[in-house]
This record gives C-alpha cells, sequence and structure tokens, in this order.
C-alpha cells in the first residue's frame, strides 16, 4: 500500500486529470499524446491511480468488491464512507487508508475538500443511492453506484442531472458487463456464431434470509430497497437480454407469486416471471425468485446455435456451452476479476474524459422497464415500454 | 413373430378380454383372481398380446414408435392402415403383419370386422385424431392417439364422448409420462426431494425444415396441424409444468414471434413464451419455437433444491441434475423404452379395464391450455382458465 502523503499528491494530480483535457495532457513529457491515452502520458504506475471512497461497507463491499482493488491498475481504496466508526478504522487499516479519511453519513459532504478522493462508490441500499449521488456530485466528485441505480425512474434522472450538472461521470456497476464469460457470449453472438437470434432465456434466483443474515435485511425492506427479487437480482437477467441482443424491448408481460404469509414478502415481491419482447423478434424469457436455490444462468437461442452459461452471473466459475446440431462444445476461458475491470473502468473514463460503457442511462432504462415489469404483473395486461 | 391365424384367434379372445370383465375372468384357470389381475390369468405368453393398428405411417411412427413393439410385453401390430400401399406392404413384411391387415384411409372403417385389432393408434396430423377416433370408437376399437390431441377443444370433447359412447378406452400418447427419468421427477418431487415448489422452466424448439423434409410439410400448415410450435412440441413444456406440480393452472400470459417474411411461418407460429399460475402459487415460464436449435428441457425449482432435466423430453440419453446448497448432482438412472411402456399401459388397460393415466381428459386439459396461452399472445391481456 502506498503512504497517505504520496497517495494524496497522486490523488490531486489524477483528480484535475479527470476534469480537463489540458490538465492531462500538459502534466508530462508525452503531452503531445491525443488526449484518449492519457495513461500513457503517465509518468509512472502510481499516478495511474484514482481515488475511491467506499460508501456503505457491508457484506458485498467488504468480502467482493474491495478486494478487487488489488488487481486494478488505476483505482485505489483511499476513503470509507460508514455508520460503523470500528469497522471502518479495521478496513482503513486493512487497505492502507489514511484515518483522517473515514467519514460517516453526517459529515459525508465534507469529502469535497479531500482530494484524495476522486470517485465515490454507492454500495447503500437502492432508495439510497439517489441521495449520496447528488451528495457526491455537489461535494464535487464523480459517482460509481451499485445497481439497482435507484428505486424511481425519478431518481435516476435527478442522480444524471446532479452529475451532467456537476461535470462529473456517473456509472452504474452492472460487473457483468465486464465479465470476461458475457463479455465473449456478446462478442460471439454480434460475430454471427448463434445465427439468427431467436429466443433468450434467463432464471436468477436465491434464497433470502433476512433473520439468519441480518445484513441482508433492508433486502426486505420496500422502503430500502425498493422491491424484493426483481429489483435485486432479476435485474440481471433483464440487463442480459438488453445486453446480449443489444437491443431495447419494447414490450413485456408479467406476473409474480409472494407468498404473504411469509414475512419476508410482507412487503417486497419473492417470484416474479416477465417476457420481454425486442424490435428483432427475440422474445427473452426471465425470472427471478428470492425462495429458491441459487440460479444465475441464461441461455441464447439461436436459429444455428445456443449459447448457454450456467452459472452466467456469478463471481468466478462461469460455465459455458455452445450447443449446434453436431452436438454440444464447452468452451475454455480465463476468468477474469470482473471487479477489477469494471473499477478500472470507471477510473479510466474520468482520465480520459469517456462516458462509461454503463452510465446512468443504462440504469435508467433497466429501471424503467422493471417499473413496467411490476404494472403488468399488477394488471395482468402487456405493457408497451 | 406370430403367424396370422394364431395372431388372429389371440386376438379375437384379447379383444373379447377387453370388452367386459367376465369375458376375461371366466377365460382361464385364475378366474378366480380379482379382475385387476387378469393378466395373470392368462395362460401364455402370447396370449397377452393385444392387437394394434398403427394409423399413419410416417417418419416418428416407422422410425420411432413401431420399433418400440419389440420391447412390449402385451402390445403387438397387427395391422397397418396408410395411403402408401407400397410402404405398408414392405412395413407389414417387416413386422409380421397378415397383408390382409393392411387398410387405407377409405377402407379403414371396415376395420371393425378384424379381430385382430383391438386397439387404434392414430399417428396422423392433429386435426385428423377426431375423424379417425370417431371412425375407430364406431368400428369398436379401443383408441390411442398422438398429441396433441386435437385442434380443437370441441373436438377433444368429440372424441371423448364417441369412446365413452363406444364403451371403448381413449388414450393420449404422452410419453414423457411413461419415461423414466421424467417418472423420476415425479417422484422426487413428491417426496419432497426439492422443498416446496416454486417455479418451472421448460423449454421445447427445434429447427423446423418443411422443404427439406417433405415428411415435415404438414406440420406448417395450419388446417393439419391446427398451429405451430406450441401445438407440436410447446405441449411437451405444457404438459410438464402439469404433471411435474400435479396441479392445473389458473391463468395463463403469452407472447408470440413469427416473422411473417419466412415462408415457414405464413400459416402457423414460429415461437411463443408462456408463463402459467398454479394453485400453490408455482409459476412455469415455458418456451417454444420452430426456429431454433434443438432444446428440450425443464428445470424444476423448489425451496431446497432444483431438478434440471436436459435433455428431458428426449427419445434416449436423458441428463439429470440434482442441485443443492451444497452443490450439483448428477443422477444415474437406466434409460427405458418410454415407447413401449406406454403402448403396454395402453393394452393394459383394456385387458384390466381400468381409465388410461393420460385419457382423453388429459388432452382436452392441454388444448383447452393452448388455446388460452393463444387468446393470450393475441390480446395480450391474462387468461383465467
Amino acid at each position: 500500500m502506498l503512504s497517505s502523503s504520496t497517495t494524496e499528491s497522486r490523488r490531486q494530480f489524477l483528480r484535475q486529470a479527470g476534469l480537463t483535457a489540458a490538465v492531462a495532457t500538459v502534466a508530462g513529457p508525452a503531452a503531445a499524446l491525443p488526449f484518449s491515452e492519457p495513461l500513457a502520458a503517465m509518468q509512472n504506475e502510481n499516478q495511474r491511480k484514482l481515488g475511491f471512497a467506499i460508501v456503505g461497507l457491508g457484506k458485498f463491499a467488504t468480502q467482493q468488491m474491495m478486494p478487487a482493488f488489488k488487481d486494478c491498475k488505476h483505482a485505489n481504496i483511499t476513503a470509507l464512507v460508514s455508520g460503523s466508526p470500528d469497522k471502518a478504522k479495521k478496513l482503513a487499516a486493512e487497505y492502507g487508508v489514511d484515518p483522517k479519511n473515514i467519514y460517516n453519513y453526517q459529515n459525508f459532504d465534507s469529502i469535497k475538500d479531500n482530494p484524495a478522493v476522486d470517485v465515490v462508490y454507492i454500495v447503500l441500499p437502492p432508495s439510497m443511492h439517489m441521495e449520496y449521488t447528488l451528495r457526491a456530485a455537489k461535494a464535487g466528485k464523480h459517482v460509481l453506484t451499485e445497481k439497482p441505480m435507484a428505486t424511481s425512474v425519478e431518481d435516476c434522472q435527478k442522480m444524471i442531472d446532479a452529475c451532467n450538472k456537476a461535470g462529473k461521470k456517473l456509472m452504474v456497476a452492472y460487473r457483468a458487463q465486464f465479465e470476461p464469460f458475457n463479455l465473449d457470449a456478446i462478442s460471439r453472438i454480434k460475430k454471427g456464431e448463434l445465427g439468427k437470434l431467436r429466443q433468450i432465456t434467463a432464471d436468477h434466483g436465491r434464497i433470502v434470509k433476512p433473520t439468519e443474515e441480518p445484513a441482508e435485511a433492508w433486502r426486505v425492506v420496500k422502503k430500502l430497497a425498493g422491491g424484493g427479487s426483481l429489483m435485486d437480482i432479476g435485474v440481471y437477467s433483464l440487463n442480459a437480454a438488453r445486453y446480449l441482443t443489444g437491443e431495447e424491448p419494447t414490450e413485456v408481460t408479467a406476473q409474480e407469486f409472494s407468498d404473504k404469509s411469509d414475512p419476508r414478502f410482507k412487503e417486497v415481491e419473492d417470484t416474479i416471471h416477465f417476457t420481454l419482447r425486442f424490435p428483432s423478434g427475440v422474445l427473452a424469457s426471465c425470472t427471478s425468485s428470492y425462495s429458491i436455490q441459487e440460479v444465475k444462468r441464461y441461455r441464447v437461442f439461436g436459429d444455428k446455435a445456443f449459447l448457454d452459461l450456467d452459472p452466467a452471473t456469478d463471481y468466478y466459475e462461469h460455465n459455458m456451452t455452445i450447443g449446434t446440431k453436431e452436438g454440444d462444445m464447452k468452451v475454455s476461458l480465463k476468468e477474469g476479476n470482473q471487479f477489477a475491470a469494471e473499477l478500472d473502468h470507471m477510473a479510466e473514463c474520468v482520465l480520459e474524459n469517456k462516458t462509461p460503457k454503463t452510465p446512468g442511462e443504462e440504469g435508467l432504462k433497466d429501471i424503467r422497464i422493471i417499473m413496467a415489469i411490476y404494472e403488468a404483473a399488477r394488471t395482468g395486461k402487456k405493457v408497451k415500454l
């Protein structure tokens, strides 16, 4: 880990690099390089890292995402925001974060004065994403937020507007869009390996255990989660259908079932099945459930072959099969750290002043469709998008 | 193979055995046995076989179903009905069928005078099932018909009524309900191995090639097939959802896509996705397509485990996996001849005067739901069942 003083001066430079092209391109001997390659203009590896403040130190943040920074080329944890000072201190020590850079939810806005922080990564329950995005943008920070982006289309729009107004990047953490097997699937589809796309099935499920695992309790509280399995994991089925087709759906039908005698589903839905229609004619049938054994899979059917990924959206150990009339073929591919790729992409977008691959608009699209799915399930009618 | 004279006298006896309890139970030394075990009353293996007339000698009949008779204990091919005399003669020689027992569609009704025929097995395009069931019942024969049972609910009802009136058995050839892996799946679900059932996904697809394979041409002609992929293969997804839950669905939503510029889909649908709701809350999302590489699979999700069968409804080589939180487990099971089991069941129902496991009423249920699926797809509205 870097010492905090080195980190601070580096951050200061890099933060400015993200602001305007001029700052980056005049910074080193390679100033004549086109702006799209400012990284090459950096003088050393250390200078290439942007500082990330992690807002919310829950299970996902601490067990999956934070450890991934060690594989990042351009991203580093430089601040922590938590309501638990002890947890924050312990993690700060573990990750070499200057204890001065620990914030709580009350003093979070003072992060604006901290040049060690370039990007605020929001890992809070979805209903809080809007507030913290607005506060981060106001503090002059770029924003990476977990999915689902927010709990309403209106909140998503506010987040987009706030970051635009502040001239800051806004990205939604769709990790699967940075995962090698998923990228390979997209590439094979684009190349026509499956022939003409016809249908997709995608299933995401897991058992939610709010009582056994208190860290999960918020997931069944509508005010915090915004909804049930659809918001939390069904969004993987939905997002996959969109990135696999490369199209936006035009219509949706849906059905929901939640056992209201189960205390977990008093406020949020358990199981919801939805079918999306895409302009090319592809139908995507997706499922989402909080009461089935873990599943994270999809299959894409073309008229020449199918592509099966099961699991498709796990952290590791993806399993791809291509099926043709000649038989099934397993695809070997090197696993990659999707979290590190995602974090580096955010950093690069800041450094190179690029629009993220999964910007706020991407998150908004999913939320808009999710709301239509809820409406279709409620009314029993196909909803046009 | 038996000589035709032996066959005829055997048939005569067995045909009568099927008519009334008395005939069967007074026929041998074991007449005191309860009627449910008349097979035990038979004096030798030969006497246990009923005579089947195969109506329609297409690819399925000649390549899959007819060869299965060699594994039957109680069923034998004794007559053929075809519009191609040459094909019929060749097959008659191959299967040891008396050439006298070859019929065409014009003289079919004279089968009533042939004691070698107990059961008429209709393997014609679905729109013809009604007519031949009525003619067979009128000829005093029991009826086994391929699925889908017919092309309208009204036709199904006519078939049921005709067989009831004639005092003949009517069974629909749902081979998957006689297939060992599917039976094992049902048994595991009933035993609670998956916990509480939550959802099912079932996908059936194949490329229909009416020009490359002329024998398939009828499948894309609405007047003959009644519909497209849903009638032909989607019915496997539907029937599976029903036999796996052991419940009848109460509501359905659906979406359809057919490329009308593709000559195959001018009259019948290509791809249709439908979601069934069952009283217990199980949602079943099913797909059916005529333009994707072959798929015949389902997965049943409980709150403790899932059961995956892929393929689920093939002729052979089924592949079962049980997935729990401890991991996935392959299930080894002996493949069985589902066709032979189905044919023997039909014969046993006649011999023992039992209602078939998949009677006309079972076929009618599927047709009624199929019509609701079409309506839901057409209107974009959930249809109550």
